[in-house]
């Protein structure tokens, strides 16, 4: 089964956003087995719109169009759609109740522009929208599927997950995929694949394996693809158990979810509670962590020393220490991840200083140089790191090293 | 003059990558004039690319391709591009002393697959590759441009600043694109629309104007399009000062860039600091701040205080306060933006306490109800906001009031 997206919108053209749409829609549709033959940013043009639906049509089953829905003159996104369908727009009531009932709740006046988000062509199913008003709308033509949603990250993901790949499942025989991710960390893709080489020739033809790396993890990622075969789950569960037999201390979580949800999962079975002392990842280790719902249960919070002044008044940073290794040194990262244990009455806790550029390196702390330390009650680990010279992968990269570390201490 | 970009390879269309490429050139390439016509994704299949060079040409002046030019057996855009101008690959002198001279710096045995880097179509000039081994490819057929570039993005972007766009000016008589864009705070794409219906209709047809909305913002974007009209950028600047006055308080920058960026550039200006208190955002607001460059000049961390006892420890939140009123209420905010004030001794201070969700909300406090208080020695501003149900969208509508919030105390 074969699909295509195309994103409407000039801000894509002109590069002012990055499509981070399509990306997250192709991974979730090849999930469900449905293969994404092309991406497409077209710009808020009729003549250009009608040709890149055509030539989508004309290469695949199913059209997935996003963008070009909201309230002003730019977006013809709607027009478009029912031009190339040669059909009206009208105006569809559970649309308009969805917007009234938005309007209501935020007490705003409505205007004509927000009536008119309500209407769509003849021919469609409407997709609720839940988060916004403009609706998403499905069109079965000529045996091929249109679905037409908003560009807005959260109102486009609500409506795939709640709506779309449901409906698609219902109404498409797709095949059966099962897939198994093991997460490892530290560890390169060609490092694993030398290390794994007589386990994946042994795969069998509907079993396939891939590699995705991203920022010192790599996921192995098992697909198995059924025609009914019942024994094929067990199947895919023994090659995954010798890979991770194999594969050993760099395998910490066996299902596709983030470093961060792996502890979280750990720490809060386990009645754990963690805290944190950030210096150069600035809040981004603390905020991969809040952003999962429960996470309150396990994490106390923390402190983002930016400045010494800070390290010293938060976390109890001897000013010696500061003066003579600088912040940037075993000796500061020890003090900050057991002032954090001391101050934050946590279980563990895990500190992280270093110069996250692209100013302040010197010649023996080049920009990249990063200290982290994990620590509980009865033990402190501190390593060094040094990465690369671009800020925001070293931010990046010292959170996943720091996870891992954690990780690691905690089993 | 119209370009089109083609970005190869299978990563993409399984959503393993997101395409950052295309954004950065699409905003190098507006700048000097050029307009993306469409930006489309292929797999690493000879007639699915041939058939995407074949539209492409069809549609525009210039044709950028990415990605594909690896030494590996996936990777065929050479071979690709070869056939589709019907010419032979030939092995280029100065690309093979490009691949040696790497393999001499790192000491590694070349490898038959390296030394097939240097061969490129005989109808091309290449470009120099100077952070690895393959190398660009500059064609100039029947009248249309087409430049094959490495997708990894420091190799592309070296060639692009110093070799592509270079060579495009030299080459090409290119028009003049000016933009300006407002940013806009607090007030939806449609109610903007509305108050400044007037001077949008007034625009002459060279000046076009987008709404770029994004998470509790909207950007204005005029666009001018010059055929060596001098005084476009008077009017342009006209249009912009009209929108300005009228939209009025909500106007926070007239530049893109990030609201935490119009932050630190006015604090960094005027010598003053800033400290953060979180709690239901977590974190976020200090990644914000801490990604860009420079942000260590004016702030100085914070605290994220998920928990009762952090409040009260690293912030001075008072005990009763938190029993009385609960660590969401308007008495809890004002304390820790107090609190952060005195203990991280900065000139100005945030707070935000709330239930970012999906669980803790009770009738009196649902999810999404978030206290938010920003101060200085003189003066602290409170407010509540009721926001949605979603947590990461809770997260961000937070941040973003917060600094809207202090860039209206800071002005």
């Amino acid at each position: 089964m074969l699909a295509e997206i195309i994103t409407i919108g000039d801000e894509i053209l002109i590069g002012q956003i990055v499509d981070t749409n399509s990306a997250w829609m192709a991974q979730k549709l090849n999930e469900e087995g449905i293969r994404v033959k092309q991406i497409s940013s077209v710009s808020d043009d009729r003549q250009h719109i009608l040709t890149a639906l055509a030539e989508a049509a004309s290469r695949a089953d199913i059209i997935f169009i996003t963008g070009g829905l909201g309230p002003t003159k730019d977006d013809i996104t709607k027009q478009t759609l029912a031009e190339y369908f040669n059909v009206k727009l009208v105006l569809n009531d559970d649309a308009l109740n969805n917007v009234l009932n938005i309007f209501e709740r935020y007490n705003r006046p409505l205007l004509e522009v927000n009536r008119k988000q309500a209407e769509v062509p003849e021919n469609c199913e409407i997709i609720l929208n839940n988060n916004g008003t403009a609706p998403g709308m499905w069109f079965n033509v000529d045996g091929k599927i249109y679905v037409s949603m908003p560009g807005v990250p959260f109102e486009m993901k609500y409506m795939m997950e709640e709506t779309v790949i449901p409906k698609l499942k219902a109404t498409l025989k797709l095949p059966v995929i099962i897939h198994k991710t093991i997460l490892t960390v530290g560890e390169g893709e060609s490092f694993l694949a030398e290390k794994i080489a007589d386990i994946e020739n042994e795969l069998p033809a509907n079993i396939k394996l891939a590699y995705l790396p991203k920022m010192g993890q790599v996921r192995l990622r098992l697909s198995a693809y059924s025609d009914g075969e019942t024994s094929l789950n067990d199947k895919l569960e023994e090659f995954a158990s010798r890979i991770v037999e194999r594969v050993g201390h760099n395998v910490v979580a066996q299902e596709d979810i983030p470093l961060e949800k792996v502890i979280q999962n750990y720490m809060t079975d386990k009645g754990l509670t963690l805290s944190v002392a950030e210096s150069c990842t600035g809040g981004y280790v603390s905020h991969l962590i809040t952003q999962h719902e429960g996470s309150s249960q396990f994490f106390l919070g923390g402190a983002v020393t930016y400045s010494n002044d800070l390290k010293e008044n938060t976390l109890g940073v001897k000013n010696e220490t500061l003066y003579q290794f600088g912040a940037v040194s075993q000796e500061t990262v020890t003090e900050m991840v057991e002032g954090a244990l001391r101050q934050f009455k946590s279980d563990y806790a895990l500190a992280i200083t270093g110069i996250a550029g692209p100013g302040g390196g010197t010649h023996e702390k080049p920009v990249g140089t990063v200290w982290i330390a994990v620590a509980n009650a009865n033990k402190t680990v501190v390593k060094k790191f040094t990465f690369g010279n671009k800020r925001l992968q070293n931010i990046e990269r010292s959170a996943v090293a720091a996870f891992f570390m954690l990780i690691t201490l905690l089993k």
